[in-house]
């Protein structure tokens, strides 16, 4: 049992001592259903309406809890006939429809019990749970309203959630973490710092990028593209849409229809807003023939697609409609296949070290040799090959990785990469795929040495996300203190009083002509004010000009992050600020 | 009478010429129409089937023109009863549906005669053909067919061209353009150099922009975005799509619905591609309250549009239905319309000297007074002042410009930038418009010292027009040899045999380090194919390394424009590259 495991039973054991806890304070009370989730747990429960417990009464609960507890000695399980399970639940119409389901299934009734509690369960529990579970190791954090079966038609439930973690320690942790992300909530920084808004008329999921935001999604594309010019890959442009027929041919239509946007009735046929930038590369590979010599072929898109989200679903930048992708497609030949896939993995390594993100874990999907030719595309040798090359491309970067049976894409393995942000928080940014199934139906061919037509494979890779994405991540990453190179405002300069504001337009001026994203202060307030101005703007440095920096043709100059470092001259200054945008250094 | 008044007179007069010489040679063909024409005149027959001139036969029509022209002395009109008109053209079905369309809107029926030739005409002629018309300035050039009014049931006729200058010199000097255009063509040279390609999956008027056509684009867009930075300006982006609700607020619904795509129904309502960024921009404005200290605020972005254009009418990248704009908003109070409206005319007087663009007129168009409240938002105070201060900034700049009455758009006076190619071929290119209606319908304020609410002015302006016009311009321009900073390719480095290939890839590698875009000729070929390569390529320079380049450490420099450039260290030649290319020189 891993550790995984063994945390989803305590959670899991935890639902029924609420229940139990809540049963003895609310006798009336009617339970419902209590799963394990992702962090704790919870259980829905029928109160009569005038005997609804309150956020205020979560403690005694809990301490209830906690007195059951040791009494939990151990948790056993029974298979029952169908008559006495309904005979015990026979005042609770929930559990009753819950066994008429099993019934229709015809699965076995189990019940479980533990402290003379017994409930209605598959099963999943610790077997000891008093001395499995540290009474400290969970709390009870909020009351919630839920429909029975999620269906509104139904009747309202309350909803209690705990938190549960193996002990003190990581539950603490834990919510440090949650009270370190509610500060650090891209959706409030993303207000705060102007970086994008969301606009009725515009509609829910499309982000406007303000002033702020836009220099980030810029920086990020300029790192990539430098990324990718030394790496020999060549950039396109393509429209925003295309005709149903493309659609038809790369097999989105009708396969992923209800993730694209409705049609435009258009001169008799259908355009479709992209949802995805391949069949147009696809357009670009075969619009020349190619022979060896042009592969690889790296083409590489800042395209903008479009998905159809469900409008519950939708959420800040993480899950929105339009997506900014830093994409790319490689075609190749088999034989260049692993050092291409190795590449584009070692550039993730490399962006990752740029934006400080130490912990990460590549997750590499693989085929069912079952499913060939239903869920994956039937060709069992290419499966093998690919597969054996990308574990072998893993193994040989030394990349943390875990392969995941049975998720591939229907055209080939692929990897997804799971980063966590600096506050520990985990989030899935990017892809690694390979392709051997698209380029076939679009008829990509090349001439090989030998004179034949073969068909290229295709690596789909986007190892900045979508800026959508990114960018969110980045703002909860970075706590909206953004290194130099992405700072919206890079250096704010201010005068100490209105004597110096010519010398403090100058060095602004000239840190300006020098691309420098710099902000002169040029109004009546005190010098205080000012710097608690630009404390707020979250801006990496201040340049302050007062009396002395003018008699000693200096500035003085503060780190964001560093406090005071000293005077010096403007040119020091500019040629600092230089280096370290340069080599875009974390701050 | 003007000097485009007097070549249209010409133009109209040789078209009844051509129908005189026509008839002395065809008895049998019916003249129909024959208007002058932008660069001469046409005129349609109907000739009897097996009676049709052949291309051949042009010369022969030509010469009996200038046998005619001696005895048009003069061309005079006469006002005719409409039984006289039906009379002598009863032979001729075309003329007499001609004939009663006038008659049907009731004006006077009016027939021309020169040399003994008739023609039913609204006149518009030289009056003394012999003398006005230099007998080697006009031409035959092709035949064409063509329905009779332009409808595809009805008969098809033959048409025939002509050219036609007010002098020799002057259809000499077009023809040499026109030839040399040929040459030029953009979409010969756009397929040739590999810049942009059309695919049917993907829709007629939408170019797939190929790895050389991207270099283009995306150097032109660093180009726009360091002169926007340093000119004040900040960069947004938004979305490619929005709902109905925002374009009938815009008011281009329904106004502008027929230059749209049809909409997406979508969620129960229904969202359109844009086909113009500033609704969007007007939403950022809108997205944070403003005071005056924030203006002039300065939205800039490098948004796509879509737009629909009558399939038979797309051409190239001339007309196309996808449009990268390098589009800016300028929103700011009345007090600082003039600095900013000068500023936009100056930055694009800074392009034209980049690109060598030495001929350039502003049309600067105005309302009419009369047409306030229909064509024209009605706010004769804010039109005067405008355009009293647009006319203030032309002639304070000494920008050439014509004035045209009523060509304003309805929220205020424009500028549209005509310009000249390299080979003299007029392109319309880019626009600057003053708009007070629009920010109104939105409801943009800013708060001003006076703590009173107030709507900003905006400026609507696009100094490099679309990528699709500007590329297409451009590639005539240069005739396919774009200056370094622009060239797809920049430089070729080829080592004269394979063993300088080792010192080759060292220079090629340090250039591309560098962000040069350089290529190393890698193949067998001989010395001598790999320099015709290179020259086909059309990459500004060449870096040849020998046996002798190798003995001096050094290599020979080879310019596409200047030729051989000679012997230099490879540093001395990628600082040469270097600030050729920040200066982004002309070649």
């Amino acid at each position: 049992m891993n550790a995984n495991e063994s945390l989803e039973k305590k959670r899991h054991t935890l639902a029924h001592l609420l229940a139990a806890a809540v049963l003895e304070l609310y006798p009336e009370a009617k339970p419902t259903i209590g799963p394990a989730i992702d962090n704790g747990f919870y259980y829905d429960f029928e109160f009569p309406a005038d005997k609804r417990p309150a956020e205020a009464d979560l403690k005694d609960i809990e301490k209830r809890m906690r007195k059951l507890l040791p009494s939990w000695k151990e948790m056993t399980g029974e298979t029952v006939k169908l008559e006495a399970a309904q005979a015990r639940f026979s005042h609770n119409p929930y559990k009753l429809e819950l066994i008429e389901d099993i019934m229709v299934k015809k699965e076995p009734v189990t019940l479980y019990t533990a402290g003379g509690f017994t409930d209605l369960c598959r099963g999943g529990h610790c077997e000891a749970p008093a001395k499995d579970i540290a009474p400290d190791s969970f709390k009870l954090t909020r009351l919630a309203g839920a429909y029975w079966r999620g269906d509104e038609s139904k009747t309202q439930l309350t909803r209690i959630y705990g938190l549960a973690f193996g002990t003190k320690k990581e539950l603490d942790a834990y919510e440090t973490m949650m009270k370190e992300a509610e500060k650090r909530d891209h959706r409030k920084l993303g207000k705060e710092m102007d970086i994008f808004e969301f606009d009725d008329d515009v509609g829910p999921g499309l982000p406007l990028w303000l002033p702020n935001g836009a220099v980030i999604a810029e920086e990020l594309e300029k790192l990539a593209k430098e990324t990718e010019f030394a790496a020999g890959y060549v950039r396109v442009r393509t429209p925003h849409i295309a005709k149903d027929s493309m659609y038809l041919k790369s097999g989105h239509l009708p396969y992923y229809e209800d993730s694209m946007f409705p049609p435009m009735e258009y001169e008799g046929g259908k355009y479709y807003l992209k949802a995805m930038n391949c069949p147009h590369h696809h357009k670009i590979f075969a619009a020349r023939p190619k022979s060896y010599r042009d592969l690889p072929l790296r083409l590489a898109e800042y395209g903008t697609c479009y998905r159809h989200e469900k409008s519950g679903e939708l959420f800040g930048l993480m899950r929105v409609r339009m997506l900014e992708m830093n994409d790319s497609h490689i075609y190749c030949t088999e034989e260049q296949f692993a050092s291409e896939f190795r590449a584009v993995n070692e550039m993730y390594l490399r962006y990752f070290k740029i934006f400080g993100i130490e912990k990460y874990v590549m997750r590499f999907s693989t085929h069912d040799p079952k499913r060939l030719g239903d869920k994956y595309v039937d060709e069992p040798a290419l499966w093998k090959k690919t597969e054996d090359m990308v574990r072998q491309v893993l193994i040989d970067s030394k990349i943390p990785y875990v392969e995941v049976p049975n998720e591939a894409a229907f055209y080939g393995p692929k990897i997804d990469v799971q980063v966590w942000s600096a506050i520990g928080r985990e989030f899935t940014l990017a892809t690694n795929q390979v392709d051997f199934a698209v380029p076939k139906r679009f008829g990509l061919t090349y001439v090989d040495k030998d004179n034949k037509e073969k068909t290229p494979l295709c690596i789909h890779r986007a190892p900045l996300g979508t800026h959508e994405r990114f960018i969110g991540f980045l703002i909860e990453h970075y706590g909206g203190n953004f290194p130099l190179w992405l700072a919206p405002i890079q250096v704010k300069v201010i005068p100490v009083a209105e004597a110096h504001l010519e010398a403090a337009k100058k060095v602004d001026d000239s840190l300006r002509a020098a691309m420098i994203r710099s902000e002169l202060d040029t109004s009546n307030d005190s010098f205080g004010k000012k710097v608690r101005n630009a404390k707020t703007s979250r801006a990496p440095y201040f340049i302050i000009i007062g009396e002395k920096d003018l008699a000693a043709g200096k500035v003085t100059l503060e780190s964001r992050d560093h406090g005071q470092i000293g005077q010096l001259s403007a040119g020091e200054a500019l040629a600092r600020f230089g280096t370290e945008i340069q080599e875009r250094k974390a701050s």
